[in-house]
């Protein structure tokens, strides 16, 4: 699957994820009114709001980027309908051409392991059938448990041509809570997450140089990436953290291979919620997915300027 | 919360959480062909038919027990039927007066727990109002993010007076590789985060002794439950991996407080899939949920034999 998405990033010359998180603070009022209008304020109604928001979005950014990120949490907010919602934007970024990392940092002890690995990236035995339930092409993997509750998604990922990003730095400013903690040794967890993601990336390579096992390194710690990028040189990362968490282009390079691959960089509110920055104020919110096009039209650029 | 754990624990005298993580292999013949029957081999047709064995399982130990623990990640392997199966299942327990703990081993940067909190704890503004979208009692949590990806989720307990586990050293054979992983100063990790858990604990105390804020350690590693019960004296310890896993009601002591509280012990398979094993094989398929209680009967036993 890495393949997959090596591909998509050299069809669209840019190594972007757009991030569809949203949350109806991001969705223009005349989409939630007539959502509102047609199933209450109700959860069916939220769901149907960003529906259309995510719907238009995606129209309007599908040709520029090779892949979307769907962060489960913001669908599981709206209960059953937005998990529709979810399962309805999967299938409709796929009927793009669009990969698929589904963010649902998932991860839990073997046998469950196995039942998160069927819901999300392979398929569930029913009777006498198999049925493929969520059927994203990625998904990202917490590492917490160690190698027996990872191992199922790595064994989906070779089943079934499907990829995963396992967390080993995150974006967020208490990360190093855990994750800097230096072992006796003295190099941090983090590296040691690290180095058992290489090891699991062996077990699952592409033909060619990358393996479907990626890891997850916040832009927002690019010393960071810039290690880790060496710890794991056949795995791609999925840096997370651009724009809105702080991260800028000049962060970037470092997250990057010298073949110009081994990265790809997500940004969510930065695209989906661009009408509502400053800089993309005169769109207005009947227009958010020209901003939404805008914004990654710059963000190209900025990566452009950036990685060279 | 928690006190209405405790409440609850003492009204049946038994520290015990029967786990709701049905896999169709579990299901007796005659459920699945019913279902079958009625929605075909589809997604709709498993979640129906562990929707009818959750259903005479509870119907049959619900007065033995204070606690349910159903496993997400069982559910979300039905796709969107599976999950309106965890969710009627949540509502059905709760119905029946039992503390509901959802195992959904969630944890992401501060805004993604938020939606989480909202979805398991919480509720979500729509529009004028607010939603409760799951609205289980507990929720398992996964420390790795560190204190901003935890922080939401105790705002939710807070809030709206719930509880979470959040996960210190799991069950599972490779639990070790990062969580025993001794830090500079000699300590394993595990106490690091057990000494987190104790100062995320101290921000949802209930009334009373113990936190709304629990841990999670599993049976299999006892002399470790010994060491972090000191380190979380606030805190209940939710113990998966008694029976089906290893662990025995020996090995139980240890995690429980001189007040006799502090734990609540889990099995899933032991209890759900009891007419399975031989032990209770002359009960039959037909009878599953006859088994179902002879396991609880005899699971508590245990612990008293050995907890006195």
């Amino acid at each position: 699957m890495i393949n997959t998405l090596i591909k998509k990033i050299r069809q669209v010359d840019a190594p972007i994820v757009a991030g569809l998180d949203p949350t109806l603070k991001f969705v223009p009022e005349h989409i939630k009114q007539k959502a509102f209008e047609e199933f209450g304020e109700t959860l069916e109604g939220a769901a149907e709001a960003v529906w259309q928001f995510n719907k238009a979005i995606i129209d309007n950014i599908h040709d520029l980027i090779p892949a979307v990120k769907p962060q489960v949490a913001m669908y599981e907010q709206f209960g059953i309908p937005g998990l529709i919602t979810f399962k309805k934007t999967v299938d409709y970024c796929k009927a793009k051409d669009l990969v698929v990392i589904g963010d649902v940092k998932r991860g839990d002890i073997g046998s469950t392991s196995a039942a998160y690995a069927a819901a999300h990236l392979g398929k569930t035995a029913v009777g006498s059938g198999l049925i493929a339930p969520f059927d994203e092409d990625f998904i990202t993997v917490n590492p917490y448990l160690g190698t027996d509750g990872v191992k199922p998604f790595i064994d989906a990922c070779n089943q079934y041509n499907k990829g995963i990003f396992v967390l080993v730095k995150t974006s967020n400013p208490s990360s190093g809570e855990f994750q800097d903690r230096l072992l006796e040794g003295g190099e941090p967890l983090y590296c040691t997450v690290a180095q058992k993601v290489a090891e699991w990336a062996s077990l699952s390579m592409d033909t060619g140089d990358y393996s479907n096992v990626g890891a997850v390194v916040g832009a927002t710690y690019p010393e960071i990436g810039k290690t880790l990028r060496k710890y794991m040189p056949k795995c791609f990362i999925l840096v997370p953290g651009y724009g809105a968490q702080g991260g800028s282009g000049k962060d970037l390079a470092a997250f990057f291979n010298e073949d110009g691959l081994g990265a790809i960089v997500n940004s969510s509110r930065g695209i989906i919620a661009a009408y509502q920055n400053e800089k993309y104020e005169s769109f207005g919110p009947e227009n958010f997915a020209d901003a939404a096009r805008q914004a990654v039209l710059d963000m190209r650029e900025d990566l452009k300027n950036n990685l060279g």
